[in-house]
C-alpha cells in the first residue's frame, strides 16, 4: 500500500510509492528507454491494460475490444490505491495516511503515432470530454477532495509510454499548490471584490503583448510571471470555477484553442517535450466566487536546478512577451 | 537589466533574465554540450573570469593569478545585477522590480578533475568557509534580505560547467520556499515551544531507521517525507539558526559529514547528478528561536512531471528507510 507522508515543517505531502519501488540499480544514468516495440495502449491490445472504466466506442463493440476512439483505464502501476481506508496516524512528530486515491490513464487515440497536435479536432474534444466525465464520476467518492488532470509528453517531460495519453489522479487532500492558488485568489477577491483570473483576462486583452490567441470563449497567453520559457495558460474568458461544470458547447471551443496552441508550440519549438495540467476547483466547491479553472502548459526546455529547489523562484531566460510573439506569429 | 516579476495569484516571484535571453533556436533538443575543452575555471585562466571577490591563496601570490586553492568570482552571466535600485512598480494588476542582487560562483578547486568527493577534507572545509565568508559580507548590503547557497553537479542537475563549483545568489526578497519553511517552523514553535528541526534530530536519533551517519555535531538523514529517491538532509544536532554564525570548529565537522555523505551517494548511485542547497535564516534574524539551518541534497534520478507541477506533491519510489540503509551500509 502506498503511503502519504507529511513534511512536519512545510506541511508538504509526498507519496511513498511502493508499487514503483526502486533500488539504486534501477536508476539508469540516462533513463532513455528505446521507444518503439510492443505498445499496450494500441488498438488490439486491450487485454494488456486494466479493464476500461469508460470508453468512447463504435456502436455495438463490446468493452475491452477494438472499435474505440478513446479509453480510460486504471494505471497499471498506480501511485495511489482506490481500495481501503485512509487510516490517518502519527509516528512521533510525523503524520501519515494510506495512499488512497484514483490513478487513471486516458488513452487519447487508438493509433500509436497520433498526438494531440496531429489528431482531428473532434479527437481533442473527446479527450476534454473524457476529463469531464471522469471528474464528475470521481467527485462522488466521499474520501476524495481533488482531482488533477495532467499530461506528460515526451521522455524529458516524464512520459514513460510513447502512445499519446494523459492521466488523472484523485487525491484525499487538496494539494498544496492548489491550496496556495485558491487562497491567493481568495485574498485578491476579499480585497478587490473581483476574480484575479477575470482581471488577468481583462488586462491581457487590453495590453495584447502576451496574448497568443483567442476564440469566442477562451484566451491563450504567456503569463506575466512565466516560470518557464514558452509557458502558456489557457483561460475561459468568463468566470467558470469548475472545469466539469461548463456548458457542453465550451469543450469544443476549449479543444480548438488547445489544439491550435499546441500546434504553434510544436512548430516554433520543434515538437518539444511538455507537461500540461488543469487547475480547477476542489470537490468542496467553496471557491466558486474567486477561483477560475485554467490550463497551464509547460514546455520542458530548461532544467530545474538548485536555485529553484532552494527558493521556489524560477529563472526564465525568455521574456513572456517574446514567447507570445513567436507563438502568435507561427503558422 | 533583469526583472523580478510577481505572480498575482500565488505571490510567486520569477526572474526574467535578459542576460541569458534565449530564442526558440537556442533550446537544443538535448542540451548536451560536449564536455572537455577550454575551462575558464581552471588555474592559469584567471583572466577569463570576472575578478575574484575573495580567494584562498598561497602567501604572496597576487589576486587573479595562479597560486590559489579556492576563488569566488561574480557570475559572468548573472541572474541578478548588483548595481542599481529596486524601483518597485506596478503594471496594472501586476507587480515588478528591477532584478537587483548578487550572483557569485565559488570555484572549489584549481584542478579540473577534482570534485567534492575526491578532494581532501581540507578542500571541502575551505568551500564551507567560503560560503560563510561571502554570506557575512553580503549581509551588509541593505537592499538584500536573503542569500541562497547551492550547487548543481552534473549536466542533468543543471551544471553548465564541468569544473567543480557552487553558487550564491543574494536576493532582495526572502524567497517563498524559505518563507514557507520559516513560517511552518514558527507555527510548530508556537504550538510546542520547541524547534521542529531539533525535534526531527531527536526522533531520528531515537528511531535510527532513517539515519545515514552522524558525527559529534551533525546528523545526516533520509527525511521522513523525502520528495526524491535518496534525498538527504544534514542538520546540526544542536540549535544553530544561521549557517554563518557557527563556531569556527564546526565547519570542519560539517565538511567531514558532507564529504562522507557525498562519497556514499557517489558509491551507491554511481556518481549521480545532484543539487544541494543550504537553507539558513534570513538577514533579519527574526527566526532565531524556531529556525535551524541545514543542507538538503537532492540526487537527480527521476523526472519532475505534470503531477508534481500541478499539485506540489511528489511521488517518491524509494522509501527513505531503504535509501538510508543503502547509504548507511556503503563503504
Amino acid at each position: 500500500m502506498p503511503e502519504l507522508r507529511k513534511d512536519p515543517i512545510h506541511g508538504r505531502w509526498v507519496i511513498i510509492s511502493t508499487e514503483r519501488s526502486r533500488r539504486p540499480s534501477d536508476f539508469q544514468p540516462e533513463e532513455r528507454k528505446p521507444m518503439g516495440g510492443f505498445c499496450p495502449l494500441c488498438e488490439g491490445n486491450e487485454d494488456r491494460t486494466p479493464p476500461e472504466i469508460i470508453a468512447y466506442r463504435d456502436n455495438g463493440t463490446p468493452p475491452n475490444s477494438p472499435g474505440w476512439t478513446l479509453r480510460v483505464v486504471s494505471n497499471k502501476f498506480p501511485a495511489l490505491r482506490i481500495e481501503g481506508d485512509l487510516n490517518r496516524e502519527g509516528e512521533g512528530i510525523y503524520d501519515k495516511m494510506n495512499g488512497i486515491g484514483a490513478h487513471e490513464v486516458v488513452i487519447e487515440t487508438p493509433r500509436h503515432t497520433e498526438t494531440l497536435v496531429t489528431m482531428p479536432l473532434k479527437g481533442v474534444e473527446n479527450v476534454l470530454r473524457a476529463y469531464r466525465d471522469r471528474i464528475v464520476d470521481l467527485k462522488q467518492d466521499q474520501r476524495l477532495r481533488y482531482v488533477l488532470v495532467f499530461k506528460n509528453h515526451g521522455v524529458a517531460a516524464g512520459a514513460s509510454l510513447e502512445h499519446s495519453h494523459s492521466q488523472l489522479v484523485a487525491l484525499p487532500i487538496v494539494p498544496g499548490r492548489v491550496v496556495d492558488e485558491i487562497e491567493g485568489a481568495k485574498n485578491y477577491f476579499n480585497y478587490k471584490d473581483r476574480c484575479v483570473f477575470c482581471d488577468i483576462v481583462r488586462q491581457e486583452l487590453q495590453q495584447k503583448s502576451r496574448v497568443i490567441l483567442e476564440n469566442k470563449s477562451f484566451l491563450s497567453i504567456a503569463p506575466f510571471a512565466s516560470r518557464f520559457p514558452f509557458e502558456t495558460w489557457i483561460l475561459p474568458k468568463t468566470h467558470y470555477p469548475s472545469y466539469e461544470k461548463m456548458e457542453s458547447s465550451l469543450y469544443e471551443q476549449a479543444a480548438q484553442i488547445l489544439s491550435d496552441t499546441l500546434k504553434r508550440m510544436n512548430w516554433v519549438l520543434n515538437d518539444p517535450p511538455y507537461n500540461y495540467i488543469i487547475h480547477t476547483s476542489s470537490f468542496s466547491g467553496h471557491e466558486s466566487e474567486h477561483y477560475h479553472w485554467h490550463f497551464e502548459i509547460m514546455p520542458k526546455l530548461t532544467k530545474v536546478a538548485g536555485f529553484e529547489w532552494g527558493t521556489g523562484f524560477y529563472i526564465n531566460p525568455t521574456p513572456p512577451e517574446e514567447a507570445a510573439e513567436y507563438l502568435r506569429e507561427a503558422k
